[in-house]
């Protein structure tokens, strides 16, 4: 059995990454390559101002046909491209069914954060800001109280809980848990549709703000220091799924 | 403290969804819509064989430029588009920049099988299909000693481990107290890198599969008897992270 105990050095190792808003690359740091990037395509996309309410409804009205990473990666492409004037009709976004559930019910990260950092992927290519305005998504799904988006002015409330974590298996499972309703039932399905919308609205207000150059951008701390060499890494809050040891 | 123990029977019923192939949707299931995709370019890609031996290669040399999920991303969309005689150079494949470190350093899922899942969903237009080829990666990445390529015939090997955990902060910790390197170090960034090439080698070899109808497709599991309604989903191992109660 993998215990699931970490020591408090090693978890003050993985705050301490946490801290910061730098990219850690865990898979291989992105370096300056000898070779030319085969397909660099990215100049043509440039963000500009959304309005976070017209990109919470449409992503609310596209989950049912694709699920959450489809409807909140949709909803910000298809404002976009009528802000700016750009067709993104030959834009294969079926592709972005693949992350509901956590990619295809594996649980793992929540398919509208996936939805949402693709989306930063797209416009910000630098990789401290992109790195920045990821780290505020995430962290603020972390520790908000969801979901609020209300499809109409007369619709009923539902519970709200902080997931404590960004991935899909364990918000579900904690708002199911708080809230009293079954796993895959229709109330989890539109608690889920409407922090869909959530997250959809919160990207393009975090785009926003990056559009303005208001993202805090930390410090680069990918390169710990030998003496503080942490034995794992990730900014996800730990003691959600870790007990700490006090030595 | 969140407990991290799960009961027998919460884990029965995640092992019970797990144990099926079809996509449980966590985040709102996909079903008819009564409005109409806004774009549908889905019937453009159509996905030819591949040869997994050039995409390992390709995506082994691409993972300094963009990390792990663009590096297992554009290998096979290149592969692709040069098999099916089909332009991706408007692709705008530097947006997968962002699945590195599982999503910006955070450590959620592995980005070497987020962008080999995102492939899947450009080619797998079936749900139950795409979720079933989904299902093989993430199972045979939890389950087998990697990574195995080398770079070149004469290269060293490197130690391999079974990562028990489809998790990029999981995957890399075992990895790196098993063969007792430091976490970001030069010797995990060459583990990483030759494991993107793995999964996007495993990726084409499914798809492949795919192509010949030879993936199994068990039946559909996604709605659970009321009996045995689980408190969670997903078809993550559960005791790679909790402790199981016997009762």
């Amino acid at each position: 059995m993998r215990p699931t105990k970490v020591s408090r050095r090693e978890l003050l190792g993985a705050i301490g990454l946490a801290a910061g808003t730098s990219v850690v690359s865990g898979c291989g740091g992105e370096v300056q390559s000898q070779t030319p990037t085969p397909t660099d395509a990215s100049a043509a996309w440039q963000y500009v101002s959304l309005v976070p309410g017209t990109v919470a409804a449409e992503a609310y009205r596209l989950m049912p046909e694709g699920g959450c990473m489809y409807a909140a990666f949709t909803s910000i492409l298809t404002a976009w491209g009528k802000a700016s004037g750009q067709s993104v009709s030959s834009f294969p976004v079926h592709m972005m069914k693949y992350g509901e559930g956590g990619i295809g019910g594996w649980g793992t990260v929540c398919g509208a954060l996936n939805g949402g950092a693709a989306i930063i992927g797209l416009f910000e290519k630098d990789r401290k800001r992109r790195g920045a305005i990821i780290a505020e998504l995430f962290s603020w799904y972390e520790s908000t109280r969801l979901p609020s988006y209300l499809p109409n002015r007369d619709s009923a409330k539902i519970p709200a809980t902080a997931a404590e974590s960004v991935l899909c298996h364990v918000s579900v499972g904690r708002w199911c848990e708080t809230s009293g309703n079954k796993v895959l039932s229709k109330e989890m399905n539109e608690r889920c549709r409407r922090l869909t919308a959530d997250v959809a609205a919160k990207t393009v207000e975090l785009l926003n703000k990056s559009l303005d150059h208001a993202v805090t951008l930390a410090p680069d701390n990918s390169t710990p220091r030998a003496e503080e060499a942490p034995k794992s890494f990730g900014k996800m809050k730990c003691i959600t799924c870790h007990e700490v040891d006090n030595p």
